[in-house]
């Protein structure tokens, strides 16, 4: 996708700008983005999105069309517009690796910039970070309830528009999928892409049969059959009589898809009909309403399934389609500030995360401080832009998708179950909570 | 935003288009986009997102760089990418008009194209259709629910990346809202924008005083100043007693917005402060977690609040972020077809619904026949495109806004309340079920 516009924003970023502009006001401020409760459904986050952010931050910029656009709006004054035009960001970025495992109120970025840059951003870094990680955290449930098999996002057509199905090919892959249907995510992001073939292919053929067949001899690398569009034990045998046929030809049917009714029955009961007809290394593979709980299910029930086309439940994160997550100002000008607004209070001042882990590898607690404390544990913020720049390539997503993995490794049990589980223990360091009381102090004096 | 890559689709649709190209399979096929059912939440959806379904279907083509990514894969053979290099949409469209309500299994949108043209823009036509018509249908809700209400789009940070941001803006615009706080969607689709002010300017400034005052000498004709971030009615005292001071500068305030804890006491609280400082002619504004029920609630207690800017519920359609919706193949080659699948069958034949009112204009029922058929009521799927162009230019997204006002205004008042009613009645004719069991019996009748 190419550049999208900066007036991607909200209209507040642009009239608060130009207060500070007016005002002279360029301090530098401190922004840090968290989620601040796990929704029920959810026993962790997995941090996603940081590439895209990196990848905006060094871009932003407004284009000629775009200030013609804001000429027209009053509430602009032409000496505002003449700064845009040169606006850039210029500031540093704190985050965390993609792929890391985190909670609530543990800042995965902050962002340090002169006030005006730090705070137009906002509307687009919450808006890429929040959905990848969102998805990222409900992808991984599913590699964790299904780790032996293939797991495919199949998602795009009921993602939320272009961008939210690039996306969730990238986060799903990121958190242990095998690839995507998607072939633009493909494209931009070297996923792999996997495919077969939809029931419109079989009912525009006038035989079942004889689509099998057109398709095996289009794709003879890649013959995966959908078999549920009339009667899904049928389409087995069907396929079973076709085996030889193509095996003269010198194809090999490498599986089949079913994408409706009782998939556990279907699976053992056309597995069955496979196996007697010779074609046990014939894959089944379904589609369908899949999330992580079927996925548990059919584990449980051993229904011989090889791979999953995971869709809908999983690009949307549909038990949980948002995270209450904010953007907010920690410091500006050298003094830490906080948000004290009713059940939304924040934590001030730059942090950190460290974390523990027990003998076994397994993560056992986080303290969450100021970013100036020296404490043992793993740091989890890590420094990676520098004055508007990266300061080193950001990892594919490739390798980012193994250190997830190994993220994921260290699970302690608990946090494994698809139920809410007990807690994972996050400490508040003594001179974060002693912070926030001054910063209290000080705001109430004010008259 | 630019033409997305032809790429942004399922590689299942390439891989059937080689195979259709293959065999020379170019027969005419008509494919339906309906919904299978109303989620419990919804008692009726509201058609969106046309005008991007037709954008799309006049421009798709596939780019140099985009044939040179499918030629690294040997799923393709060079004569089909040299057949895709001259890809082009030249199909009709029927559909229904943006902004008209509709029902289960009731199509609005009709593709009649050559097979690999109408399979091929599968993918898109239902990320564009499905999203847009679930934000319509969930704003009309809070259109229903706040009829006298200023309702402003504030999801685009929650929103699903960036195009759900910007589809959200506009669908839920054209279902009543009066406008977006993204700017870009002002942009694009000439909808209003609104902005206040972030927590964030606020704490940036030493005092809140100096914040509002800051403000308001920026934007003198757009003054909404936001009073939770340390304590709402001591923020309501400040504004009381700022406002004579801008007055001297000829500055008016127009509102304030409040966006934490419980909405309806701070309002009444809040009314009453600003009424006792003489300024009853300030708005009260509020954010935060708003959706239907919220603003009925608000309405059943009568809040002194005038306008809302509603977010994340609305821009994901948090309690329902998905339909149960298809794009479905209904004829090839001039036969009717249907997808008998367990619990996913489908109405065979190119489809029209006829609508009746009652003397007062209220719907009364709808009845699902074939297109060929002529029925008294009102045809709700009209022809838009024809081989492959508009007929007519589409109306802009004003027009059908009030298009969708119309529509709402005939709703029966057993619809217009938030929680599941009866359902609305759609007759199926009997051409139809009559069709319908004569392609079972021939698809049966397969060996």
């Amino acid at each position: 996708m190419k550049r999208i516009s900066s007036l991607l924003t909200d209209l507040y970023q642009l009239t608060m700008l130009q207060g500070y502009v007016e005002q002279s006001m360029d301090d530098i401020a401190v922004f840090e983005f968290f989620v601040r409760k796990l929704p029920r459904e959810r026993n962790f986050f997995m941090a996603a999105g940081l590439a895209q952010v990196i990848d905006y931050l060094e871009t932003i910029a407004f284009a000629r069309d775009d200030l013609d656009y804001l000429a027209e709006d009053d509430r602009f004054h032409p000496d505002f517009l003449r700064y845009l035009a040169n606006f850039r960001f210029t500031g540093d970025v704190h985050a965390m690796a993609e792929g890391t495992l985190f909670f609530p109120d543990e800042p995965i970025i902050r962002i340090t910039a002169p006030i005006f840059q730090a705070q137009l951003v906002e509307t687009r870094v919450i808006n890429i970070l929040q959905f990848q990680t969102m998805i990222a955290s409900k992808a991984a449930r599913m590699t964790l309830a299904a780790p032996e098999k293939q797991l495919v996002d199949f998602g795009l057509r009921r993602a939320h528009g272009a961008e939210a199905g690039l996306f969730a090919a990238r986060a799903s892959y990121l958190a242990g999928f095998n690839g995507t249907s998607t072939v633009l995510a493909g494209k931009m992001y070297g996923i792999p892409v996997f495919g077969t073939m939809a029931h419109s292919f079989i009912q525009a053929h006038d035989s079942e049969t004889l689509a099998f067949e057109h398709f095996a001899e289009s794709q003879p690398d890649n013959v995966v059959l959908l078999i549920d569009t009339y009667d899904t034990e049928k389409g087995a045998d069907k396929v079973v009589a076709l085996a030889p046929r193509l095996a003269e030809k010198g194809i090999i049917i490498k599986g089949v898809r079913l994408d409706s009714g009782d998939m556990i029955l279907h699976a053992k009961k056309v597995r069955r009909i496979l196996d007697q007809g010779g074609l046990t290394d014939v894959h089944i593979l379904t589609s369908g309403n899949l999330d992580e709980y079927k996925l548990a299910e059919f584990s449980q029930a051993d229904a011989p399934i090889d791979g999953f086309g995971v869709g809908t439940r999983m690009t949307t994160s549909a038990d949980a389609p948002y995270l209450d997550c904010a953007y907010k100002l920690v410091e500006y000008a050298g003094i830490a500030r906080r948000k004290r607004s009713e059940g939304k209070a924040t934590w001030p001042g730059r942090k950190q995360v460290f974390r523990s882990f027990d003998p076994h590898g397994r993560m056992c607690g986080d303290i969450l401080t100021l970013a100036s404390d020296e404490l043992t544990g793993t740091p989890l913020v890590q420094h990676v832009m520098k004055q508007g720049k990266r300061i080193s390539e950001q990892p594919d997503v490739k390798k980012s998708r193994e250190y997830a993995f190994s993220q994921l490794a260290g699970l302690p049990d608990y946090l494994i179950q698809l139920d809410e589980s007990e807690k994972y223990p996050v400490e508040i360091s003594r001179p974060l909570a002693e912070l926030a009381q001054k910063v209290d102090l000080r705001s109430s004096a004010e008259p």
